[in-house]
C-alpha cells in the first residue's frame, strides 16, 4: 500500500475493531481508516473516531475484567481487531498503580497519592504502549517495516515489538548518540540507522522518506501511523481507573513531550464517562514539563492560547520537544478542567528522581522526576489539592538516565571489621 | 529480638500464614519459626515446614486466581500472613510467560517454548521476589533494618523494598564497584556501605555482623532470614504452572548461581502436584552455568556427589558463585528428574542475549544469555526433547548489564538525504 500523507476515500476497508473512520480534531472531517496523519481539508491532525454504540455497560465491564494483563483488555475500545491479544506483540500494560503513602507524607497530600509506575513495561517506558498499538495498524495495512525516528525510548520500544512480531524494523537516530542509548536500541537486531545531523534533521529527512517510493510499505509509528500509535494513551486512563475500583481520579499529573499523551489520557477519562464505567464528576489535569522545554507552561501562565517554540535545553531528554504538535489542546485541557500546567528546575528533577526512589522504592526516569517534581511544586503552591485523589505518571525508567543522578553513592567506606563498622557510627 | 544462628525452641510464635516450623533439609529436626538458617543438630540448612492440610484443591484455586496480580496471589503457599497484599511491600511477579515463537523456529523447539521473563518485576530482577518474601519474615520477627552484601541486583531489591516498607536499609558492597553499580543501588537512599576488600572480605564481615550485637535488629535477607527469602522463588513454579493453564510443563531452563532458586522452584512444582492443582506427571529440570563458573555443571559431567568450587571467572556476575551452597541438592533434582546440567562460554552468552532480543524482543541480563544459550547447546546434543512444552528462565534485565553488548551499534550511517539512504542499501 502506498504512504499517502493526507486521506482519500478510496482506501480499503480494514478491520480495527470499533474504529470507524478518522476524524479531523479541527474540521471534524471523516475518511475511511488508512495510513494519513493530516485532514485533506485543512491540514489538522486526525484521529480515530469510534464506534461504541452496541455496548452494555455491564457486559463491557465484566469483558474488561475478564481480559488479559496488558492492554488488550481494553481491546474493545481500541484501533485493533478482536483477536489482538492472541497476534504476536509485545503486549505492554497493567502496570502497576502504587499507593504512594510515604510520598503522600512528604508532600503533604492526605486525600490518596498513587503513582502510576509505566517503567513495569516491557522495554520500561510507557512508548511500549503506543508502539503495540500502532504495530497494529501496520498489520492491517500490509506493512512490513516499522520505523520511527528517535533519541530514546521509542527506538526501543519500536525495535523489541518487531522482532517480537516479525516486522523488520528501521529506527533513524543521531549518528553521534551516546555509546549507552545506541546499544539499548541496537540489541534488537532491527537496522539501526544513523544520521549525520542534529535530530531535527533526523526527523526531517523520515518526512521526505514517507512521501517518496523508497519508503514505501513502511509505518512510521509517529507520522503516518501517528492517529493509531497515540490512542495507545487512552489505556492510562483506562487502567488508572480500573485500579481504582472504576473511579475517576480528582487530580492527574501528567508530563509533556508532545503533548500527546496528555489529550489522549483526557480523551480516555471521557470515553470512560460516556460508556457509564465511571460516575460523570470533575477532574483536573495537569501538566508537567521542565524549566529548560517549558514552551506549554510558558503559555498557561501568560495566557496564551499558541504555543511558542523554545529550544530545548534539559536533562529531561524525553520530554525535550521544544514545538509540541499538541500544546494548544493540552492548553485548553487544562484550562477547561481546571487543572494547570507547571515546569520545575534541572535540580528539582533530580531531587524528585530521589524523593520517589527514597520513599517508594520507584526508581524513575528524568521525565518521572518532572512530573513528581511538579506535583510537589503544586501542592505547596496550593494549587493542587491535597485532600484529593490524585494520581501521578512515572512513563520511563531511572535505568535509562543513569547520568541524573550520577553524583549518588556511597554512604560510608570501612574496613571489613566490626570496629571500623562502629566507628562509622552505623550501628 | 537477638539474632541468632541456630534454632532454639523458645522463640516466640509467629503468624506466617501457612508456615508451621522450620525443618532441616539434611537431619529433618523441626524447630519454631525464627530468624535461624543452620540446624542446632546437624548445622544442616533450615527451610520451611508447611501446614496445608485445610486446603480444599478447588477453593485454593478460586482464591488464587481471584488474586492480585502479583506473588501474593500465592499467600496461603507462602510463608506470610494472611493479610500480606494490604502491606506496603514491593509486590513482584506475575511477570510475563512469553510464547516465543521465534526463538522456538531458530533453535527447532516444536512442542512449545516459553520465556519467563522477570525483567518485568519492579528492579527488574528475580531478586524482588526473594526480598519481598524476606521483608515480611523481617516485619514479623521485629527487625527494623533490611541488609544484605551484593555486588549487583540484591542491592537495588533490598534498597527498593526497604524504602518502599518504610524499613531503613544497610546494603555491603565492595567499595571499588562500577560506578553504574553503585548509583543503581544507592538512588533508593538507604545506607550502602563499602568494604575495603572482595566480595568474599564482605561476606565474612557480613557473617560476623550477624552474631554480634551490633546486628541486632537486623534482617539480613540472606543470611538469618534466608529460609524465608529463598522461598520466594517457589512463587515462580506456580505462575509458571498457572500460566500455562494449571499444566506442569515438560522441561525448565534454570540458571544456577548458589542453587536455591532451582531446589525451590522443584520444591514448588511438588506442591502443586500434592495439592492437586496440577496432574501428576514427569518434568525435567535443567541448570544453566556460565562455563567461567561451573562448578555444579563440571560435578554433573564427572557423576559427582559433591560440588568443587571454582574461581569465578565470567561476564555472568549474577551467577559467579564459585561454592554454590545448594549444589548437591541441584545435582539431585537434575538426576532424579532426569535432567541435567550445562554450561556455555561468555562468548556463546552474549550471542543468546542478541538471539533473545532479535527473536522476541526480550532484552536480557547475562544470567538470561546463559539459560538461552545452555537451551540452544541441549537442544542440538539432543538432551533437552524439542517436542516438549519447555520453559526458560530469564531472571534480570539487559539494561543492567550494558556491557556485555556493548560491540553493538549502528547498522549504517548516512547522510539526511534519500540519495544517501538508497547507496546504503536501505531501500
Amino acid at each position: 500500500m502506498a504512504v499517502q500523507t493526507v486521506a482519500s476515500t478510496s482506501t480499503p476497508t480494514v478491520d480495527l475493531g470499533p474504529a470507524a473512520a478518522l476524524s479531523c480534531r479541527e474540521c471534524g472531517h471523516r475518511v475511511s481508516l488508512g495510513p494519513v496523519f493530516a485532514c485533506e481539508e485543512c491540514f489538522g491532525p486526525l484521529e480515530i473516531a469510534y464506534d461504541f454504540s452496541a455496548y452494555d455497560t455491564e457486559e463491557l465491564r465484566a469483558r474488561i475484567e475478564a481480559g488479559p494483563a496488558n492492554i488488550w483488555r481494553y481491546a474493545p475500545l481500541l484501533p485493533v481487531p478482536a483477536g489482538v491479544a492472541d497476534k504476536p506483540n509485545i503486549n505492554p500494560g497493567w502496570t502497576k498503580l502504587v499507593k504512594a503513602d510515604n510520598l503522600a507524607r512528604e508532600l503533604g497530600v492526605t486525600g490518596g497519592l498513587f503513582v502510576k509506575d509505566d517503567s513495569g513495561n516491557p522495554t520500561h517506558s510507557f512508548k511500549d504502549r503506543v508502539v503495540a498499538q500502532a504495530l497494529e495498524a501496520a498489520r492491517a495495512f500490509g506493512f512490513t517495516t516499522l520505523s520511527c525516528s528517535s533519541t530514546g525510548n521509542l527506538a526501543g520500544a519500536v525495535g523489541a515489538a518487531a522482532a517480537r512480531a516479525g516486522f523488520r524494523s528501521c529506527v533513524f537516530i543521531p549518528h553521534d548518540l551516546e555509546q549507552g542509548k545506541i546499544v539499548m536500541a541496537a540489541v534488537y537486531g532491527g537496522e539501526l540507522v544513523g544520521i549525520e545531523g542534529n535530530y531535527d534533521d533526523v526527523n526531517r529527512f523520515c518526512s521526505e522518506l514517507i512521501g517518496d517510493p523508497a519508503g514505501e510499505g513502511w509505518g512510521f509509528v509517529n507520522v503516518n501511523l501517528r492517529p493509531y500509535y497515540a490512542e495507545g494513551s487512552k489505556t492510562l486512563a483506562y487502567e488508572i481507573c480500573e485500579q481504582l475500583g472504576w473511579r475517576l481520579p480528582d487530580q492527574i499529573v501528567i508530563p509533556i513531550a508532545s503533548g500527546s499523551q496528555l489529550t489522549k489520557i483526557d480523551k480516555g477519562l471521557k470515553e470512560l464517562i460516556e460508556l457509564g464505567l465511571v460516575e460523570d464528576r470533575p477532574y483536573k489535569i495537569f501538566g508537567a514539563q521542565a524549566e529548560g522545554c517549558s514552551p506549554v507552561s510558558a503559555a498557561f501562565k501568560a495566557g496564551h492560547d499558541v504555543v511558542r517554540p523554545q529550544k530545548p535545553d534539559t536533562i529531561a531528554k524525553s520530554l525535550a520537544i521544544g514545538n509540541p504538535a499538541d500544546g494548544p489542546y493540552v492548553l485548553d485541557i487544562a484550562r477547561r478542567t481546571g487543572g494547570a500546567v507547571e515546569d520545575v528546575t534541572d535540580e528539582e528533577v533530580v531531587d524528585a528522581i530521589r524523593l520517589l526512589a527514597r520513599t517508594e522504592g520507584i526508581f524513575a526516569e528524568t521525565a518521572g522526576g518532572v512530573t513528581v517534581g511538579v506535583t510537589r511544586k503544586l501542592v505547596k503552591a496550593g494549587v493542587l489539592d491535597p485532600t484529593k485523589t490524585t494520581v501521578v505518571l512515572n512513563t520511563g525508567d531511572g535505568l535509562k538516565t543513569l547520568d541524573a543522578v550520577a553524583g549518588t553513592g556511597l554512604t560510608a567506606t570501612i574496613r571489613p571489621t566490626l570496629d571500623s563498622f562502629r566507628e562509622a557510627g552505623l550501628a
